[in-house]
């Protein structure tokens, strides 16, 4: 692209947006070039930061006059490089964009812009008694926004549901301009087409999110941890269901094989949990309002699995700390990851009844053909989502093997190749071992249908 | 339409899906035209009862090239008249692709046709120690097909959310004959668009829903049942919010204003449930595990909102009949609909700040323009989801006027016009108090994408 048309649209962007909303700063740039760090980062041609939900649709109105390819930016927290500018991309930040705009402390709804950081969002409403049950890592950066956009999971998917669940109502500018308000306030509404669902989790290919109504939970006042060692998948299986059953308090259920376990405590410096090793662990939090009567149902439950012989060994947190203590042998990810560079990292979803198989046969085909890398398994059991680290792998060959090995063995077990970190473009290729045919092809024709010159986040999701 | 063309499109269904599915018999007809009992009830042209999710595919493109309008059948329990059929539709029942195909037992999914009736696939999960929490009055003749395009609701959506919730994939018959398969197994899939979200709610508007798998929780083996009687709406919203918070458990919350508890006394001839009579009535049901623990939480719990003024009076059922008592007022609903016909019912959906003061103004403008005619309120309060009773009125102008007057008020309260019956025919020309000028644009882009010859359902939902 010529200067000439580079000033043109500069100009003609200030005129919408006003010249602070508008930068040509290679700071600013570099700043918005996302974080996904594996990959390049292209600094973008210009960035935009409007300052409010209409400043973003007549932004896009004239990026799509000038035919203007553009990625749209949150937090800048994905792990899939759907944020990262492609070549001669503008960067459109929703990071000003952030205001709370009303709260329903009745019924428990909050009405907010796309920019508002996670953690904000938990704390403004904790002080009202109102609880956001969503929660990642991620927290203090990532927006509200781009959670919708990527549909975000998180360790309480079992109780409470994905970003999907929780979202009442969107307003999303459409790459034309068009604003779209889908501002529903209630949790039953069957008015014909959902048009919502379009743009919770297809990562911005379809419109810009820019409003959102959440649906709170009364805030729970008590935390129950416990760590429970299993003999094998079915046994941890079968405790899955009967504390489903027992607790409807019932908030977490992850699941650490040994190998992950082990790695953990190395990595930290961690104290085994218990005096033997196991093949499996299982991570249990319930969240309640009771603090006696949640841990005696809890403690009860345990004790009831410990006779049947379906919990070998039982750890239960007594204080806020000895929790802390019980869930950082699954926190150590951050630093796993980071010492099995460069690394395959997984994100899929298996059906229950086929995920024992899948990890089994996956173990013995990685180890067999890639002996001297690390392969970790373990997941959120609750919402079959398993996460497979594997690495170091120094040669690129060597780490498409792998994707294609795990990613095959994925679709024959009627799973998904990402349960909660998204496409982006990093698993693009991949696309095919998740969804049909058909699938790919509606999905190019609402594309075609909603963003007819295909400036919105191109390549994102599908080539 | 001429003879000759009758005889071309009956040829060819027939050769699509043999002489056995394809009847122009009028007893078959009339059992085919229909449960909207108000409206005149056409006889279809032809009725389809295809026996496989393909030979519905094989029909769609025999009509499809034909350009033969047609109107998808399930049960026929509809409220909205979406499932009569119209002038020359040919009627095409779900009624015998009725399979239970497979079944996890160990995560708790069940793949099913779309043409199983509600209650029995409820009781053939139950019998292997899971639950499809989805319930309501239709339950034995409803089916799950159906369920899922008019994203059904019912009591317990509070804890378990409505039938989109309990969705983890849908195939669907395009109206073109294509054959859309996202038969996912999974909690969590972040692969692009959710397109089966198009099609769950949209009543069968851009495709029809052929297989489905569920979600399953397990199953709870005690119910426990209160009736709490409040002195104001707030008071039940504070009452409603102390219980989700304290009780993770509750999986019932229904509200009954004094007008409807008194009409429901005299047409059943039920004993009033208190000393003294209140302005609203509370129904509450926990569903858990363990009998002592779930009744004694909830003991406590009410007992605490006795102490703090918030409850007025409590009724604990001690037995399951004394349960099934406390539930017969909500359940006078049938009785009380056939005494006000030609009555307005409304299902409609309205947020909780906003609930009071509509419910006040409507019976206040209600009881001043129709004096004579009797106004009953109630609703699934933990879903936003009010329900009117108003009738009877001799007059269709009146109707309308009453339809008018409400969803107007909806419409401000930001409400929308149906929670869980849907848009059908008879509420199509209200759509635009619940939904946008873009959004309903945006709906036509989507049904000339799906149905470009416009044969399925034409004129349900938009006309």
């Amino acid at each position: 692209m010529h200067a000439q048309d580079t000033d043109a649209l500069h100009l003609a962007l200030v005129e919408a947006l006003g010249a602070d909303c508008v930068s040509l700063d290679a700071a600013v740039a570099e700043a918005h070039a996302g974080d996904w760090s594996d990959a390049p980062r292209m600094r973008p041609r210009m960035t935009l930061l409007p300052r409010t939900p209409e400043d973003v649709a007549r932004a896009l109105r004239v990026l799509a006059k000038h035919r203007q390819a553009v990625v749209v930016q949150g937090g800048l927290t994905g792990l899939t490089g759907g944020a990262t500018p492609q070549a001669g991309e503008v960067a459109l930040s929703l990071a000003r964009v952030n205001a709370i705009e009303s709260f329903d402390r009745i019924g428990g709804t909050l009405t907010v812009q796309a920019g508002v950081p996670l953690e904000q969002l938990q704390t403004f409403v904790k002080a009202e008694g109102w609880f956001f049950p969503l929660d990642l890592g991620a927290r203090g950066t990532c927006q509200i926004g781009g959670n919708a956009a990527t549909n975000a999971g998180g360790n309480r998917v079992i109780r409470f549901g994905t970003m999907r669940e929780l979202i009442l109502g969107l307003e999303v500018a459409l790459p034309d301009g068009t604003m779209l308000s889908m501002m529903n306030r209630v949790t039953k509404n069957t008015t014909g087409v959902d048009l919502k669902q379009l743009f919770i989790g297809s990562e911005g290919m379809l419109g810009v999110i820019t409003r959102i109504v959440l649906k709170l939970e009364p805030k729970p006042s008590t935390a129950n941890t416990a760590l429970c060692a299993v003999a094998s998948f079915d046994d941890a299986a079968r405790l899955l269901k009967y504390l489903r059953a027992r607790l409807a308090s019932l908030s977490s259920f992850e699941l650490m094989w040994q190998d992950f376990m082990s790695a953990a405590m190395d990595i930290a410096h961690l104290k085994a949990p218990f005096g033997d090793a196991y093949p499996a662990y299982a991570l249990v939090e319930t969240l309640g309002e009771s603090d006696d009567d949640d841990r005696r149902a809890l403690e009860q439950s345990l004790e009831r699995m410990l006779e049947e012989g379906i919990v070998q060994d039982v750890i239960i947190a007594q204080t806020i700390d000895h929790a802390k203590q019980l869930w950082a042998y699954r926190e150590t990810v951050g630093e796993l990851l980071s010492k099995l560079k460069p690394h395959a990292a997984f994100d899929i979803g298996i059906p229950m009844d086929r995920m024992e198989r899948l990890v089994e046969d996956a173990r013995a085909s990685l180890s067999e053909r890639f002996p001297q890398q690390t392969h970790l398994f373990f997941g959120h059991l609750g919402d079959g989502n398993l996460h497979l680290l594997s690495g170091p792998y120094a040669d690129a060959t060597d780490l498409l093997q792998v994707e294609e090995l795990i990613y095959a063995a994925v679709s024959k077990a009627e799973g998904c190749i990402s349960a909660e970190h998204g496409i982006g473009v990093i698993k693009g290729p991949f696309l095919h071992y998740s969804r049909s045919e058909p699938e790919i092809e509606l999905m190019k024709k609402l594309k075609a249908l909603l963003d007819p010159t295909g400036i919105l986040n191109a390549g994102r999701v599908m080539k």
